[in-house]
């Protein structure tokens, strides 16, 4: 191995915060004491020539492989509570390189005070990092099979051109507006937008089983991009919400004390299909789904 | 991609078994509703290359992955609960073959009783696994750190020759052994021989800061193996245990209702090192400890 897979070991256990809640490394296993008792969890990988590519910096790595994880919990309203990382690194890694990336994962996690309670190192023909990450739920979890006809949906934030700004490389996961709207709004149903606004309605429309109507000249849109970019391009990271009509008559009030706001993009419809329409007709997108690869 | 993404999240969502305490896959978050008071957590990956060859059939592939994550559970006296699981897919690798994986992932999962509640899907270079595991502790968990002098040293079966003989590909966790001991017996000290007995001992003594004497002649061997190579190969899987002297007089008994049976090695010493020794000789240990490197 490139690296001395001891030593890391002994560095995660060394800037393990003590709690009273949580033994981390060190034995088998972490043991978490009275977890939440609405434990969220989600897994996600982050790979090299797959996710990144080599020009990305060790703190970028570790921020996009966080970051992702985290807007997870931010989708369901939670909060971070605890993870597991595993890193498989190249052989052509030194092991300054190692302990740099895993010193970066260590400070990201700190700052979102995320507690890193377990982890394993071996090594692979490229990068390969896994975190499993643990949250403590706000209230009902709204997921993705109760969006109902009428339904307003709404995104957080500008869509498209993640990956050509390299934006992608540092996303900042919704968790904040994402608790604000679980404990005031009641949403519908929330997911966050990894794979692109229409990969990801698609997923709400398809387990709530209802179609949407989405009117592309309120798309908010990042600058260079166009609407069939801004709904076909991942990686932004923000949050694709449906709110009862009743709840989005106030929505604006109830985010400005907080300096949130949603940008309102169309409706649940009883068709079985998602339909862009400008002008009240119908456009059709053909930019091929984002997909990684 | 060499396989349908979704395809296989609806496998994992298809097969997962509904339970009141669990919402699994298909939204952002797997929800765990009330989880264990002594949530047990441990994380393992699996690397083509590294932790199997070409010839290992996808059966074994899963029986390792999720093997080696329980046998932390069993060092923890933990019972199988939950887990997640990540998978990198090689470009080669078919959509056939990676459905046969997952497929194979979760019948064995199945058999130990352990809800896949997430995962995620990728492309490497190499097939790359990981596996985050949850677990129920019952009682206090041993860790490594409290072995005393004058303890007594155990190894639940024989040891060596994993790797030559395949046995390593379908690993069996003492997940009832581990159970039992700590609920009857109060280990001192618990771990999973994962990397060889001379590792993982060492690893018990620097955490308790204790030496410890071993009689190569009591320690149980797997055929072919001699002492050397039976404390240093590694991927046993059984446990290392440090027994009170006075429970230590009645363990046989103890384990003799349920089967089980345990192996005296050596004891807990104030030396500050691991001592082999032969008909009262120390003898020297001259082969490399083991690394899957």
């Amino acid at each position: 191995m490139s690296f001395n897979e001891d030593q890391l070991h002994r560095l995660f256990a060394e800037r393990f915060q003590p709690r009273a809640d949580m033994l981390g490394p060190g034995d088998d296993c972490a043991i978490l004491i009275n977890p939440p008792q609405q434990f969220c969890i989600s897994c996600d990988q982050l790979i090299s020539g797959v996710h990144f590519d080599e020009h990305a910096s060790a703190r970028q790595i570790a921020e996009k492989l966080i970051g992702r994880s985290l807007s997870d919990l931010a989708a369901a309203g939670a909060s971070p509570y605890s993870c597991t990382l595993t890193c498989a690194f190249p052989e052509d890694y030194s092991a300054e390189q190692s302990f740099e990336l895993c010193n970066e994962l260590i400070s990201v996690a700190a700052w979102h005070q995320l507690a890193i309670i377990g982890g394993d190192c071996s090594s692979a023909k490229q990068l390969v990092l896994s975190c499993t990450v643990m949250g403590c739920a706000n209230g009902k979890v709204p997921g993705r099979n109760s969006a109902k006809v009428g339904g307003q949906i709404y995104v957080s934030r500008a869509l498209g051109g993640a990956v050509h700004s390299g934006r992608h490389l540092s996303p900042t996961p919704e968790l904040a507006l994402g608790k604000l709207l679980v404990e005031k709004c009641s949403p519908q149903a929330m997911i966050d937008l990894s794979d692109g606004l229409d990969n990801d309605l698609h997923r709400i429309l398809r387990a709530s089983n209802v179609g949407a109507r989405v009117d592309v000249d309120l798309l908010p849109l990042n600058k260079g991009c166009d609407w069939q970019q801004g709904v076909s391009e991942g990686e932004d990271y923000g949050l694709l919400i449906v709110l009862d009509e009743a709840v989005a008559l106030t929505i604006d009030d109830v985010l400005k004390e907080d300096s949130h706001r949603l940008y309102r993009i169309g409706e649940i419809t009883t068709s079985a299909k998602l339909d862009y329409q400008q002008n009240s007709n119908s456009v059709i997108l053909d930019t091929r789904p984002f997909s990684y690869s």
